[in-house]
């Protein structure tokens, strides 16, 4: 597969250079393609890995990780050449700077918005409540960490969960986009237990069943 | 401890006889003290248990489990005697009737809008995530419950965190009161997850950590 991935912090890196390592083809999308943060992710990714605007990676690639910080999003959006059809996976969590809340609210949600923005793109919520580190290494003993995903197109949603797989996270099936509103505030969750309480980045949420 | 637990349906009925189980007085408070329900909910709570109205109840005890409906809540809270310095134990979740959204909506919670209500009163939100078939019993293999708690009384929490662990769930100690604003938006996630996709009562949500 062709995967565009706009951002090479913890986030971008982690997952592009795991999906470049399980033999996808990954483009990663940068505002400065040549600089240092983008040539130590390419050299992580291996050779299969290239590097150019985030224009040219959604233009080379059906599916886009959106990796990026949430006031960038529409500007790099509205930029590509087109969006028809293109999965985008969001993964971003519109958190307020002290990390408290959400710049949203919780009438909508990010992935709603970007929907809403680019109506002819599939939209999928997944990977929002998961740490770097468990992106990494989404193992903890015996048991994985769920990726929460929705989205309202079936097929995408079903890309997106073989991607999870793919990297060894057990993916749980949420139902349609609006349900991002309780994804969000999942991260929140997350961050405020990691950040605030001393959790730290190596926990993640699963679903217990017996 | 004396423990006032209003309502004696699922919910009330699980956890207040799990806590006269390990050695607590509970008090159910129900609407119709003599009715089959509490009748059932008595024999199955052994000797030490009683049943009165809620107003009775609260009187009687320092902790209040609120397990009824929440458009009956502020009723019942405000025909009591007195609240100054009772711990309010809030797990409930005010969705809509079709379980698809929350009537306060994701500006305000439950929990702070009763400690709104009643500012005399020491209001912790706790096991609201949690289905009665995991109230019940907490253990998933090697695993228990993860139950979130949050308020804004260091002392009160204290006390919901060993309620907890004494049933055999987990602690997790989740800060202020409003982030009661995460918790019943995992609420809302969960009853989604068990009702519309197929999860059942049988699951459990937990932070994994390594």
């Amino acid at each position: 597969m062709n995967i565009a991935v706009l951002g090479t912090g913890h986030v971008g890196g982690a997952l592009g250079c795991r999906w470049a390592a399980v033999g996808h083809s990954v483009f990663f999308g940068a505002r400065d393609p040549a600089g240092a943060e983008v040539r130590a992710v390419l050299a992580r990714a291996g050779g299969g890995a290239r590097a150019g605007s985030c224009r040219e990676a959604i233009a080379a690639c059906d599916t886009v990780l959106l990796a990026i910080p949430w006031d960038q999003t529409h500007a790099v959006l509205e930029r590509a050449e087109s969006l028809d059809g293109k999965l985008l996976i969001d993964c971003i969590n519109p958190l307020t700077p002290d990390l408290q809340d959400l710049t949203l609210g919780y009438k909508t949600s990010a992935a709603e918005q970007i929907a809403a923005w680019f109506p002819t793109a599939r939209v999928v919520k997944a990977f929002n409540t998961l740490s770097a580190a468990t992106m990494e290494n989404p193992r903890y003993g015996d048991l994985a960490a769920h990726v929460f995903i929705c989205g309202d197109d079936p097929s995408a949603k079903e890309t997106v969960h073989q991607l999870a797989r793919e990297l060894g996270f057990e993916p749980i099936e949420c139902g349609p986009l609006r349900l991002a509103r309780q994804l969000e505030p999942l991260a929140m969750l997350y961050v405020y237990l990691a950040v605030f309480q001393g959790w730290g980045g190596d926990c993640a949420f699963r679903m217990l069943k017996r």
